[in-house]
């Protein structure tokens, strides 16, 4: 439900979006990410999480790996999205800058999360006369 | 099922791809495509058509209109994939190649048809030194 709340979101900001089917099914061969969005041709490519309160996140690797992988095929940019429930805000953290913990998995801290970048960042990101590499 | 077929195929090809929700979906604010596929930052969009024989396909102008405001956010090139049900083969047609009918609706050729691209020509048109401008 999560999902289709930040699609619509980024829908109104003028981005292709498209959410992965149910991950109900069986056959799993492929990866797919929770949401892809795409504008002016810069592709970013989400996992998404919810939490309840202002705290770390975990992300377990084989998740990460996943969105990697997907990465390394499509030349998008990925990142964690961040759903506080009961606030507005969605919030987002690109895949490198999480902390890899002891046991191979990876963390947002709670002075990351609140340093993360928000939609409109998403928006200036992607357009025209910016590259992400400029902006990060 | 037919979209999970092509996803597969072009997935072993290497093409990170997404396949749309279930069209079962209820509010349909956002317009999603059938299939994206992407390779080396080329993003390709596809609306999927399944045929039993050889014969000219109809397409109506609503799903080309869906697939042209998805293109114009994301930059991807468009094209109808047609599945003919009993050979293995899965032919794409570029969107600006359909014919337009009398009613404003679009129309495939079984001679366009027959002409049209192949899996590996998806393959060569999203390597990274050739572009599709190149390609077309």
């Amino acid at each position: 439900m999560h999902e289709r709340d930040l699609a619509l979101k980024l829908w109104k900001k003028g981005f292709a979006v498209i959410r992965a089917p149910a991950s109900g099914s069986k056959t799993r061969r492929i990866v797919y990410p929770d949401l892809v969005a795409i504008r002016n041709g810069v592709i970013l490519v989400f996992e998404v999480k919810t939490i309840h309160e202002k705290r770390p996140i975990y992300i377990r690797k084989q998740q990460v790996e996943k969105l990697k992988e997907f990465l390394k095929r499509s030349g998008g940019h990925g990142f964690i999205a961040v759903k506080i429930v009961g606030s507005m805000d969605w919030r987002f953290i690109p895949l490198d800058e999480l902390e890899e913990t002891n046991g191979g998995n990876y963390k947002v801290s709670i002075k990351r999360l609140m340093s993360s970048l928000k939609i409109s960042n998403l928006v200036a990101i992607t357009s025209k006369n910016k590259t992400l590499i400029d902006y990060l």
